[in-house]
């Protein structure tokens, strides 16, 4: 009883602050996060320190060494987590920018105008450089941010929380926009995901179950990403230095993350020229390859595809490939099987460009180019809160302008209906 | 298990329309729906007989009176909806169109393009116009439609229905994109409701209890609104005359919608001059006052507001009256009790009216103009398919353009990640 009035005042509390937020100029939050960027690095012993306590205890528990890296904070990262908000304080500011506007024949002027959303909410897990970013795209766009990191994470977040939080409140940004709920218990997440009342949007960030469970909870809209299933597909138009660089990238420059490339589908006709030494790139780098029967009739000794590698997002250096009969059939296998994320096709075939183009349901689509770029700084963004595999509100990589909504102005002088 | 069966193949089916008919050309779409425009008055007699049974079977259930009248189809209701049908086919098609489209300095062409959402589901009460303008608008914005309307409208549905999809079956048009769930069985609904598979987006449109229920079942995003409680503020710089005649308009042009005022607020400067005149007006048009203290000491004899008045959507001639001591009670007041529906400030002071304009978190905020205003045709926008008082995707009326989303086009010459 005493969690859930402390989450539904501290969101209630939030909204108000949105409302003030919202008022704040570009100058004003700008300045607070320059400070806060600096305050960063000023208190990078005190951080460092809290920082230790978590992961000491995540060795007790025997946390997964990945998970721990990611945990783990150290000068270099508390250095990228402070030039990350130098960073936001230099994008543009959305906020009240006039989308568009046009007169009536009745005289009214009715104007499309950038507002914030008011309250985020925002659930991941222990990595604490997320704390930081969230906080600081939030205030760029004036929503009010509550933030629930994973609990292995607790004292750095608290850390990095009491450290920016000190920072804005030298200039005139309403605290309470600005809140992280300091418990380890779960039922924190229950009863926030019920405060539709008061929090507008939700956006998990995390591995699928993570998401899943956000998402089948939560009361209020969520946007979000389950998994990044990307394709590339090799045409049989493809020139082929573009498709074996590409695919190369796409698999191999970080496998770990959701716009990596997990199935590899290629046309029949380029099959027996193009896999061979594609094969033999992959399998150099340390990559396990899946194929279906065709595939493994071309590149001998490797292990079958099943009907569930077509729906694996491995984020790890495995691949499925399979040889299709026609772009049809690759259009048909993505948008079957992917995720919505990212895909690509390597061709030098126009027409079949603006064919995959078009019919790929999909957030990205590219054409001779690795899906390694759906991300807001590659697409000239600026920072991204998360990538939505949605189709509403947001789509793609989520950045500043995302995380606005509008509202129409409309000005009259004494227009009355008829 | 029959019925499950069968919407579940019905959502599948449109799923796989729906991206058939994201390529279908302009031109089809509208000589489409051109031509069931005039099927629906080439049918007429058919349509109003099946009508006939609901209206039959209505008064034998002892429908009320205003339901009933919502319920039934003459020859000017049919009309209207045959040119609602070619009002649609004339608007613009945003299906395609560019939103913006930049290069990156790795020579990545990004662009973001307008696509169809995909697949709609519709859930309304027997109002059986509701089902030829949403076949018309999701037709028109390339999306698959799933009907599910109220089964006191079901004969007329289905006869509505039949006429239109004989009619787009002569042009190229995927039949599988129009769809209505014909049957009375209230499972239909919890069935839809799961298919966030197949189905990416549930518009409710019908009374509140109606829309909660929805929103609370749904596993596919919900676009909404419960109630329109919209306000109209006179302030101390009010131009007396357009106080008078755009609160008279908001309240009584059509009460029964929901961008019709429910409360008045009048700031305590101006109201010894402003209610009388007001009350007189109102009262005349047969207007039920109900005030807070201040006011029934300069409205004598009017019932009493209470805070349940405050946040009730009359629907009726009836309207709430609050003295309030400043713009930013007024705000304040507005933000608290009100729905981000539509509401107005009468003023003719400049900072006043920008304070309303940027404070009212609301779809829709007027300076010196009536709240009726709110709606796709008033805005220019065509035919809505609802409005929409949440934050995320549309805000206000959503018309056709708030019927699509985007996606990133991205064209490269073989780019990779560094």
């Amino acid at each position: 009883m005493e969690l859930k009035k402390k989450i539904i005042t501290m969101a209630k509390d939030a909204q108000e602050a949105s409302r003030e937020l919202a008022l704040a100029s570009a100058k004003l939050k700008n300045k607070a996060l320059v400070s806060m960027a600096k305050s960063l690095k000023a208190n990078k012993s005190f951080i460092l320190s809290q920082n230790r306590k978590d992961i000491a205890n995540a060795h007790k528990k025997g946390m997964r060494g990945s998970l721990i890296d990611r945990l783990m904070l150290n000068d270099k990262r508390l250095n990228e987590m402070s030039r990350s908000l130098m960073q936001v304080a230099a994008l543009k500011d959305y906020v009240g920018e006039t989308i568009k506007s046009w007169r009536r024949p009745n005289g009214l002027l009715i104007s499309k105008v950038r507002v914030p959303i008011g309250v985020i909410a925002i659930i991941y897990e222990a990595r604490p450089n997320v704390t930081s970013d969230c906080i600081g795209l939030c205030l760029k766009s004036s929503n009010s941010v509550i933030l629930k990191g994973g609990s292995e994470a607790l004292n750095s977040n608290i850390a990095i929380y009491k450290v920016l939080k000190n920072a804005a409140r030298r200039f005139k940004i309403p605290l309470n926009a600005i809140n992280l709920i300091d418990t380890a218990d779960r039922k924190a997440i229950d009863i926030l995901l019920k405060l539709n009342n008061y929090i507008d949007l939700v956006i998990p960030r995390g591995g699928e179950s993570l998401i899943r469970s956000v998402a089948a909870k939560s009361k209020i809209p969520v946007v979000k990403h389950y998994k990044g299933i990307c394709h590339t597909y090799v045409d049989k138009y493809a020139d082929m230095d573009t498709a074996l660089n590409v695919s190369f990238n796409a698999k191999v420059q970080r496998p770990s993350v959701c716009n990596a490339m997990e199935t590899l589908l290629v046309h029949r006709d380029i099959a027996k020229r193009f896999l061979p030494g594609m094969a033999k790139r992959f399998i150099a780098a340390g990559v396990e390859l899946r194929g279906c029967e065709k595939t493994r009739k071309i590149i001998k000794g490797i292990k079958k595809a099943t009907n569930k590698d077509w729906i694996t997002e491995y984020l790890d250096l495995i691949l499925s490939i399979k040889v299709v009969d026609s772009l049809d059939d690759a259009i048909n296998h993505i948008n079957t099987f992917g995720s919505k994320h990212s895909d690509a096709i390597i061709t030098e075939n126009k027409n079949n460009a603006s064919e995959f183009l078009k019919r790929i349901d999909s957030a990205a689509v590219f054409v001779n180019a690795s899906t390694r770029f759906t991300d807001g700084y590659q697409f000239g963004l600026g920072a991204e809160i998360g990538i939505s595999t949605e189709k509403l509100h947001a789509r793609g990589p989520m950045a500043l302008e995302e995380l606005s909504t509008y509202k129409y102005a409309i000005t009259g002088d004494g227009q009355i209906r008829q």
